[in-house]
């Protein structure tokens, strides 16, 4: 098996595809990409079997590159999350102090995560954007001859390890319970079976084009008994305010009340593209409302049959 | 074939009998009954194949009797409306004149329709109430010998023919526009097929026990684009504020969305007494909302089917 | 103070009249008439105060003459309401037993309450409607000399006792906890403060000529929190299938959230026809939801203020 | 006056702010940031009177770093919005050809917007990360001494000018209409008065802590029909899940129904942080419906008076 991440070692995201016990098997291959759209196009061509990208971070919200890449092109679908506590360290190669630092290198999501300890701690230093955190402490690496524009790099402490550098300052992150959910992306086909526990994602594409029918998108579920754990409108490149819907529900497509309402979501919207069923990373088991469990579905489904040929 | 109906002989009831075809077949029986529990009781024993009672009218609004009687006891299923216009005369036997009408007889129904008339026309009359408009027109008749105690009697036009009554006043109802709806009942089994034309009936009991509810049970007809026709609240006799819903919506219980909206309100209701499915009498085909015809729910099911095993 | 009611004396009604402390005062005159339209019309020409008819009974539902004369005509309000116990006896002159009653006069909704004693014990007895209960008593009393055409009365202890009847059975309601809730109604001006247990009353015509409007009236209450006691349909008379709304909801019109709901609703309907706040005869404070205490509307307007004119 | 917005010069902010006549005048002074918490923080410092900054792509979607600063800190409304459309050309130093380009630097929300044209024309270049589009231009310009890590830069056709760069290609975006929206910011106190086709912005926080709540916010717009042009959500930073929601609704605050919807979602909100009322960049008139206008509003509360006091 080969697993595609958004690389390159020592991201946060090798840091979730480690946490599943498949991709440390012996003859698992892991293979770093330089972006998301990189590692979803080797899923797509068939070079690697699945890829862990980011998808939404708690402060920073939905990572747009993942969604977008997987709302269009080749249907990928996602069969797994995992969630990575988030820390940031500011680390230099030896012999650099703080005082020294004059310029921050890192990635504009993790810099605006560690900008109020910046601007009370370093506020003179200027911000050099890069690929990634991890990138920024491969910049600063023995293994670099080039001079890098910045002195210090913002980025996971497992990066400045593997870089061999120094730490200056550890847990800089504004918000001390920020969290990244990543997510585990396969080609469709024999997705993970329902645990009681489960999302599923799907993105939601209007006939109107203005908000306002979000509305009845949202009544489709809530008639349902379905709760949303995340809402995320993206824009379809269609013109300023055509928006499509990035969804996750609690519950699995093989649910009674998630197909009924995937059903009637695809008989009200444009288009409905279903990005999978999976389990959830918390293990929290959905709430059901009265009446939606499976066996209220196949009672009436019989109740019904009954009234129609009696 | 055997038809109970609200007699007697005379009634607007057997006029909308008349409107079937099959009624006035020669082997047709029409059977004269003192009360649509009577009527209706027949027709569970088994004593006749099919009953005719009033349902609503466009003045009164609903008639209880028949609301309860179908929603309560064992099954029955309507499987046909009939409308009659109403038109009411106010008839007496030969020789006497509106000046010698001191009481008038009739049901209690068809005096609320004249009210106007008579406070214009006959203002000092009292009023006497009898079981219905023929057995006001039929206490006048020659037949009778002990005395009545009022000097006309307000009833349809056919009554006063029967009976042998002269006409004092025609059309003396304040809404010339008064309709009755009449349902022809029968047994459960082989209700009429989709006509694209359809009402279905039903009765529905909450878990919750104040009206509130209600707004749920309407959005399960709304998500799936059906219109209500009719809409009373009856009280379950379970106490104050206790209340079924009788409703009748454009549709047949074949139809895709019509069964799916049965299957979530049997879902989220404490009972639902399905009444049947029957062409209009009016013959307007349903308005079908966009992605809520047969095939959209085809294809969606055939799209969840993708889903679940790609 | 005069105060008009459906009578005559020895009716529920009259029961519920004396349930107001100030209709047995020494100089409170109790005026019976024949009918809920009459008795509101002495009370539209000025000729009584107040007037007191029966609106709701928990088995047979709505009572229409009431419903209709409050929808249209001169404006009045209800500004109390009182629950009446209902117990039917059957009743006859002293001398006649059980064995000897062949037909039973009493009042349409009296016989629909009674009809399961009716059927086990006086199978072949026939049925007389009279204009009320306590008629069909006074119909048996010594006062009436020419023969009525039934034997024994169906009506309440009371109006026996009147009458000088005596009683063949007693608590002959199929029903055992029914109970008939009335309503103190007078002309506009001055009704009661609010309790904090306060019930309103009004009627609501749509623009939309079918039912399905309903569930956009019903969110004008739900947006606000208002849960509704009692919703009835009546025809409007202006043909088949043309409804308006007669409602009951907690609360006082001089709540805040049932103001703001009272005004959405003035402005999506056709017309919308106040009939009275007035503290409930059970006493159960309304239920609030959050936010809509008569505070949080003030905050709220307060802060919509400061943002107009900063 | 004083304008801050997101420099340096040459970006499409400042195209933005050049839409504004005011910002022309001769005694007008513009201010360029180095980021949109500069800029706003410039002006929440009282160190200029407004500022410009980008909120919102068609194709790229919400600015998380705008809607974030907005969201937070001292209160800020918008006054104003603007629409730039969006075109990028390739631009390098005199002598660079097409052929000689093997790094490319941008802004990664411009860099997000080329993908296309360049995985086609130089598949095999670079891309390194830049601060804005006009720094990537500015670090290829002749008064840069130190050299830069990318051959060509990506930006607007007017920072190719300043900088004195050539152009290598132009209009590659992948989506030819793609167009950015800005908005004028100032401090609270005195915003644009109401001309019939406005906007409003706000930011609601709810007590429930997913998104299903959403359900309940909707309908505080749509009971009052109120159309939204832009519902973002955004995490609140207080753990994985939690969102706000950043909206753009049709209409002034100082609109009846925006006044009324505002304060029902203060009411049932944990937070509502209003941000202003503006006009409309495409002066479309906002669709009001049946019953919204501000006269339907005077009438209803008029008629709510007098219901009040008689």
């Amino acid at each position: 098996m080969r697993y595609a991440y958004l690389g390159p070692a020592g991201t946060f995201t090798e840091q979730a595809l480690l946490q599943r016990p498949e991709a440390s098997a012996p003859d698992a291959e892991r293979v770093p990409h330089g972006s998301v759209d990189s590692a979803l196009a080797a899923l797509r061509a068939g070079e690697v079997d699945a890829a862990v990208v980011p998808i939404e971070n708690s402060v920073e919200g939905g990572v747009s590159a993942t969604l977008d890449a997987l709302a269009t092109g080749d249907p990928l679908v996602v069969v797994g999350e995992m969630l990575v506590p988030i820390t940031f360290v500011l680390a230099a190669p030896a012999g650099v102090t703080l005082a020294d630092v004059r310029a921050v290198g890192t990635h504009s999501h993790a810099w605006a995560q560690v900008r109020g300890w910046m601007s009370t701690r370093l506020p003179e230093a200027a911000y050099v954007p890069t690929l990634s955190t991890a990138a920024a402490a491969a910049g600063l690496g023995t293994a670099v001859e080039e001079q890098t524009p910045y002195d210090a790099a913002v980025c996971a402490p497992v990066a400045a390890t593997v870089h061999g550098l120094e730490l200056l300052a550890s847990d800089i992150g504004d918000n001390r319970a920020a969290v990244t959910r990543f997510v585990l992306v396969s080609r469709p086909g024999g997705g993970p079976a329902p645990t009681g526990a489960d999302k599923s994602t799907m993105v939601l594409y209007q006939h109107e084009d203005h908000p306002g029918g979000l509305l009845g998108l949202l009544e489709q579920f809530a008639v349902r008994g379905i709760n949303l754990t995340r809402l995320e409108s993206r824009p379809t490149g269609e013109g300023m305010g055509r928006y499509c819907f990035s969804i996750d529900i609690e519950g699995h497509v093989d649910d009674e009340r998630v197909g009924e309402a995937l059903m009637g979501l695809r008989r009200v919207c444009a288009d409905v593209r279903f990005l999978g069923s999976y389990p959830r990373a918390d293990r929290l088991a959905a709430t059901v409302a009265a009446g939606t469990q499976d066996t209220d579905f196949q009672q009436a489904r019989s109740w019904l049959r009954s009234l129609r040929t009696p």
